[in-house]
């Protein structure tokens, strides 16, 4: 929540400060802040992104952004670029700057040592072992510090990142595309396509926005798909079939790895030819008992990802629904009718006998792609 | 289709004037002929909606609607209001005055007789055996007169009764509520409610423009509905119950018919003793074998009935479109998600194979009604 006027409290001992202190300019400067941070979508975690503009009287002489793991942050590239003008200028940047030693020393102290005079911050870190501590470090330098400049914006942009450091797990979206009744293919599983140029153009986009997409046995064995983001970037997820029974063909376009990494899920001790003929192509399979939607996504965790896109039929849709893993529904609706009593709609059986039970998204938007419309809502 | 000053062709001998006549004035003043005129939505059928103004020196003096079949028409109305000021003044009406005698004088002699000076008409008769004939007649008498004004409001206004004079059958419209991920149920049945308060509100709205809604015996088992305005409008459509079988509960809402008239429409010799009770109950009962939407729609034109609501489920609404008996599509969609694999959806068999024989909506507008989104669009 961003603070208002009204109701700010002006603490020298808070880590916020009073919103009175923010202009139009902080807020304009906090934006290129986030769209420096995006172009590094889908290559930073298991790190946030974050972007850092530094400005000296009234002009931009500075700007970086995280490019991802194991690379400098943020305030490190925009102090580069800036150099001696660093001097007495206000830091901008999305996320708290760091306090602590990981791969990279910690950003407070060069921006110390920089001699910045003010650093305006969108939102304090997510990890509340650790919230506060780098603003808390640059006023004991005596650096005047304003926190939650276009704060929601700033926590939209990392709400994958700050699932990820509260839940230790990634944070799941589920996308599917249907018909205006309710069907993603037709009675005999034909598919292609429901949507629209301008929403598959979309879905491309998100794909690069992601660290992994999910899907199950049966869209593979159906719709056969790339799950690459095609043309629109060089970044691709890891592409992450879940299959128990692992009762897949042997020439699907997922299995050709050169376009993009792909990962099999699957139960031990499961068809091991074709395990055997997977992994000669080049796809990683890993086995565990029982596969669940849970289990995949802390073994993902694990391998350090943190935005896992689920691309799957309804069986599976509902599956990871009911385990807890999908925090952000993105449903793509297209203006056409195809009828069918057996044509599959997006989730399957989730248990629920009455409508009112059913589960109502928050923070609901409606969005015109084309002649199609995308849904976006968050699981409550 | 407006006529834009571009593209006009003023020609003497055409029923269409140039549309440099036109101004704001004239546009405004035909907006309201259409207000006047859905002041009487639901109850004119087989007659159109028509609202009249008259305007003289810039002030209107007399305005009027069409309030059903056997009364006068809009301009009658305007013309006893506005009296002696009708000499020499400008009326306005969004279909164009009938040359014919019906159940009432033609409005064309009225307005001659009235030495109204000049006529503003928003569109032409969309009967192409007398299109045109009541604006000739006016010319003939000196009559300046101006065609095409909102012209697209006016044929939207008027689209069930332009399909009854050129199809001879109602406008057939389709309306489901499905949640997001396009259940309009639960596997169980249960489906109060999908959608909010304003969402429900404007489907009574909707019932009140409509001659009739139109439900199967599987909608009146699960959901006994009421079918009715509640209390938005004091008119409610006729409501119609298709069963085959007639295999329906003896207490069901609709054969309340103090509330609002019922009809059922079943086939011959279905379940006698139930036809009893419920004629008995003030429920009208009429056989036809085979009962199809197309037969029971033809007998709802015979009966002079315009605009017929689909609230049906997903099989009948599949029998509905299949016979080409759906015009329009009003879907509704509330942003939750209720699963079930054999949870209904809102259209049954269409027999269609492949994606890229769904039907394609035309002319759709997504609209916000609280939290919910209605779809509308045109069934090409």
């Amino acid at each position: 929540m961003e603070h208002s006027p009204v109701d700010a409290q002006p603490d020298a001992q808070s880590v916020s400060s009073a919103s009175s202190h923010w202009t139009p300019f902080d807020r304009t400067m906090m934006q290129r802040c986030i769209e420096l941070a995006r172009r590094a979508l889908g290559r930073t975690s298991p790190n946030p992104l974050v972007g850092a503009v530094i400005v000296r009287d009234g002009a931009m002489v500075g700007e970086g952004f995280h490019p991802g793991a194991g690379q400098p942050h943020a305030e490190i590239f925009a102090l580069r670029q800036a150099g001696d003008k660093s001097q007495g200028a206000t830091i901008y940047v999305n996320l708290e700057p760091c306090n602590h030693y990981g791969r990279t020393p910690p950003c407070t102290e060069a921006l110390i040592a920089a001699g910045v005079a003010k650093v305006v911050v969108g939102m304090v870190d997510p990890n509340p072992l650790v919230a506060g501590g780098g603003i808390e470090r640059l006023k004991k330098a005596g650096i005047e510090v304003v926190v939650g400049v276009e704060t929601e914006a700033c926590r939209q942009l990392n709400e994958a990142f700050i699932h990820r450091i509260l839940h230790k797990r990634p944070w799941g979206m589920l996308k599917y595309a249907m018909t205006l009744d309710g069907k993603i293919a037709t009675a005999s599983g034909h598919s292609a396509w429901v949507t629209g140029q301008e929403a598959r153009r979309y879905v491309h986009q998100l794909r690069t926005a992601c660290d992994a997409v999910i899907v199950g046995g049966n869209t593979v064995r159906l719709d056969n798909p790339h799950l690459t983001s095609h043309d629109t970037d060089t970044h691709n997820p890891l592409r992450v079939v879940m299959s128990r029974t692992l009762d897949l063909p042997i020439d699907a376009r997922l299995w050709e790895t050169a376009d993009a990494p792909t990962l099999v899920l699957t139960e031990i001790g499961a068809n091991p030819d074709l395990q055997h003929q997977l992994v000669n192509k080049g796809v990683e399979v890993i086995e565990m008992t029982p596969l669940t939607p849970a289990k995949a996504m802390a073994y993902l965790y694990d391998r350090q990802l943190s935005t896992v896109l689920w691309e799957c039929g309804g069986t599976l849709a509902a599956r990871a629904i009911a385990d807890g893993t999908v925090q952000k529904v993105l449903a793509f609706i297209a203006p056409k009718i195809v009828g069918g009593i057996t044509a599959p709609s997006p989730v399957g059986d989730l248990g629920l006998a009455r409508m009112t039970d059913a589960l109502t998204l928050e923070q609901v938007s409606w969005r015109q792609l084309g002649s199609d419309y995308v849904v976006e809502g968050y699981v409550s």
